[in-house]
């Protein structure tokens, strides 16, 4: 099915304003957007038309006649898909974004693009099999990798072999029929936490995810920065020091090569094998390999070693954040992704660098928080992002 | 005298266009703005009315009937000051931003906002006598220092004692009867290269200022980025090494600790003084202290030590630009001020380790070059500035 759009720039304005502040009455849009009763009457009108709005009853007086409210059609669907690196999640949303149904289980994007999206095709017909999918307005996308977003695809993604120019937009819309948008995974992260996170209402702000590498999206005006080719925010690979360890890249001492789930998972399994950890060689006992949630359960048991690798990963991570807030001075950082799970330790060291190197008036009133919206932030986001797209004016 | 200004939206693009294009016929005014003759002609009348535009004559025909050429006003007039650390520029330019006059002169910011503004209305003074200031449409201000732009005040600005929370915008309005924009000298400079310089065209790029210190310029989607508080390109102080040398704001390894203006005087004087260089010694010998140019003369004649000092310069700034390109993901990067007359030595060695150390994607198709308008992107980004705000609808 082709889904409809808004006709002009107050319909979109109207359609953004029902997703993020839900139902409101006709006087309460009126106020908002500046239109006439009746013009705004015409525009309301011709949304209904299109099934995109409706009227569902009337509000409390505001003193004169009781104005009706006006709401989101309560059929519309956006889908959202979060592939990272180990992971899939897919998730079915109202008009106002709102997560109705959310699958999700272990895939190696490794696998290539055929495989890993027929796979997320899968859990999306669960979703529908359990009937939340009447329709499907437009799919948002993330994947782990530098995407040109005019394009639909990633380009040249090092960790996903069989993905470079994939046209994942053109695939997925063909196969749903409806628009798609795809962007990379922290971008998505990023919009969900606008949309519905700390970040709601912070123009300027930075989303640092600390998963099996490292990541930042960047909102830069109310909107994602995604630089010329599409690469903004990629920080995994900013130099902590020169004489520092050997990276994948090629390059040495990048942020990256000390920390990041992989950089943990080696540390920990070094210092279990060498005998320096206790609790980490009890850990590694039961397993193949040690992981940040090991980590983080060993530094949680009080042992000394774990403690370390958590805080020296934060002052790292610090150390480049200090740079980056210096530059670019947000409103906000918001740390998140699976070694987030470290908790208030890794916060506590990002901090203490990032507040003690950073220019006073950069960190004067700068909030470093973990994110509180877990695993949902990239569906959401993805959700937000293709719903701009929709409730954009054609 | 107060200034009129466009009364909507379709005059305020109508008159960037002229300013950014220059002279166009009615015929390629209706082209661009998507407005029908008729109401072009309504909008074109009222901006002559209000004394910002004129019909100059009839363009070559299209094919019809001859079509009439619409300019600005030749009366338009912004002025521009552009305070540095120890400078003042000021110049008149009209509605295009042709400067039309430009005086500079030595002075020392330190002196305090009250005799620093009043030398530069003085030397604002001197053009005026000159005949070239018929009237005053605006004023740019850039300050070497961080700038609350809604307040039109300096904040905290570290070089410039005797200037925290002067009301400059208001004060110079008052005088010069005017609508006044401040923001800090880095940003003035972006704004001059994206109006007239090697940016123009370029919606996302930095201009890395190499001065007394050291700063950046951000546009991002084709705006300055100020960040929260404007304190954004603060990029003296991101670290380096953290057992680098002690610098003046108390933490030790920042990039100003070993480059920019004041770390080449130190360091050079250091070589005069030790006998490593017998060419800067001969330099010294002659004056009180030595300074970028000193070092760039000694270069030139083959000076080992003072080449050394550009390059190992360079590398610093270039490992501070490299995490900043992987970040931002510019298209273009403009290295500009005093320091970059080292050249293409300088250049050279930033551009190494950028190319190296960022990653490919971002750096594939990205230019890292000199500013070609020497001492007047400052002023006419200032000038720009203060267009922008007068040439948008009240």
């Amino acid at each position: 099915m082709s889904a409809s759009r808004p006709e002009n720039v107050h319909q979109a304005r109207l359609l953004r304003l029902l997703r993020d502040e839900g139902p409101r009455s006709r006087a309460e849009l009126g106020d908002v957007v500046h239109l006439s009763r009746s013009k705004l009457a015409v525009e309301l009108d011709r949304l209904a038309e299109l099934g995109l709005v409706e009227t569902a009853g009337l509000a409390a007086s505001r003193g004169g006649r009781r104005s009706s409210v006006v709401r989101l059609a309560p059929g519309l669907r956006f889908v959202a898909f979060d592939i990272g690196a180990t992971s899939i999640d897919v998730a079915v949303t109202n008009g106002e974004l709102e997560v109705l149904g959310h699958v999700s289980e272990d895939c190696d994007v490794r696998q290539g693009a055929t495989v890993v999206l027929d796979r997320a095709l899968d859990l999306l017909g669960k979703l529908r099999d359990e009937g939340l999918l009447p329709s499907v307005h437009g799919t948002g996308i993330g994947v782990p990798g530098p995407v040109s977003f005019r394009d639909g695809m990633p380009v040249v993604p090092p960790i996903m072999p069989g993905w470079d120019r994939f046209p994942v937009r053109d695939a997925i819309s063909q196969e749903l029929g409806c628009p798609v948008r795809v962007d990379n995974d922290v971008n998505i992260m990023a919009l969900g936490e606008l949309h519905a996170g700390l970040a709601s209402g912070v123009d300027d702000f930075l989303l640092v995810k600390i998963g099996t590498g490292i990541g930042c999206g960047i909102v830069a005006g109310g909107a994602i920065h995604r630089g010329v080719s599409g690469s903004a925010g990629d920080i995994g690979h900013i130099r902590v020091d020169e004489a520092g360890p050997m990276c994948a890249c090629g390059n040495t001492g990048c942020l990256e090569a000390y920390f990041g789930g992989a950089a943990l998972a080696r540390d920990a399994t070094a210092a279990a094998r060498d005998g320096s950890s206790p609790q980490l060689a009890l850990l590694l006992a039961d397993r193949a390999e040690l992981t940040a949630r090991d980590v983080a359960e060993a530094a949680a048991a009080g042992d000394a070693v774990a403690v370390r690798l958590v805080r020296e990963g934060g002052r790292n991570v610090g150390q480049v954040l200090a740079g980056l807030v210096s530059f670019f001075n947000p409103g906000l950082v918001i740390v998140a992704g699976g070694v987030a799970g470290l908790g208030h330790t890794l916060l506590a060291e990002i901090r203490g660098v990032v507040y003690r190197r950073s220019p006073p008036l950069a960190t004067g009133n700068l909030p470093i928080v973990l994110s509180e919206l877990a695993g949902q932030a990239g569906v959401i986001g993805a959700a937000r992002l293709i719903s701009d797209h929709v409730f954009t004016d054609a």
